[in-house]
């Protein structure tokens, strides 16, 4: 049974379960911020996982990372897995450009996050899966 | 041929090469702050690497954060690339505690960082590659 963390649960948007991941999309505008959670519980390090299990994780990783370079023409990626806050394994993949609002900052403390319009989270996910939907063809 | 960005070869101590990547301990001692450089030409992005790369990088992750759990006792592991600032493809992997200076914020950009005494640096690096040694024996 696997029960997502009532924060991530508040702060982000279901986009679609992957083979090992929940795929979430973060409420904040500022950024195309996505995150992967393992659907398997009580992990909270990337070490809790198997190395076959951490493979998929990777390939998930590198496909959602695709997808925020070549789609979204990102100047840069950053992909971490931090915890602090909330210790549920999740690892963040952001689409970072050099005129978003905090580069070359981290993300993570540094403005106040700007939810999506209703609408522009829906169009958003919907392109997210249909770009997932056509690298799964490849 | 490999060359190290200047500001990583400026900002840590060498520890050791690895498999495929560099070792690097930052110089700051607020943190037990390890940083991987996979040893390859105009790496900017993981997806920079093939998946058999990814995997040797991912098992020198591994590693060292069995090395920050289990021997240095970390309450959480920041794994992370980010690279806004350095470009130069390089992984950072922090044991975090509950105490440490900045805990549970990210350590970037939070607070001015505390150089080694030598001593102390020579001693963790002598620890931190004793303990690959013994890792690598299992």
């Amino acid at each position: 049974m696997f029960n997502l963390d009532p924060k991530l649960q508040q702060d982000c948007f279901f986009v679609q379960d992957l083979k090992i991941s929940r795929l979430l999309l973060m409420n904040d505008s500022n950024y195309k911020w996505l995150i992967l959670v393992p659907r398997i519980q009580n992990l909270v390090e990337i070490t809790d996982l198997k190395l076959e299990q951490q493979i998929e994780l990777l390939q998930e990783i590198n496909l959602l990372s695709k997808i925020l370079k070549v789609n979204f023409k990102a100047d840069k990626l950053n992909i971490a897995n931090l915890g602090n806050v909330v210790s549920q394994l999740h690892i963040h993949i952001i689409a970072r450009f050099k005129n978003d609002v905090t580069f070359p900052q981290p993300i993570w403390g540094n403005k106040p996050s700007k939810p999506y319009d209703k609408e522009q989270a829906v169009a958003l996910i919907d392109e997210i899966k249909n770009l997932i939907k056509c690298q799964s063809n490849f």
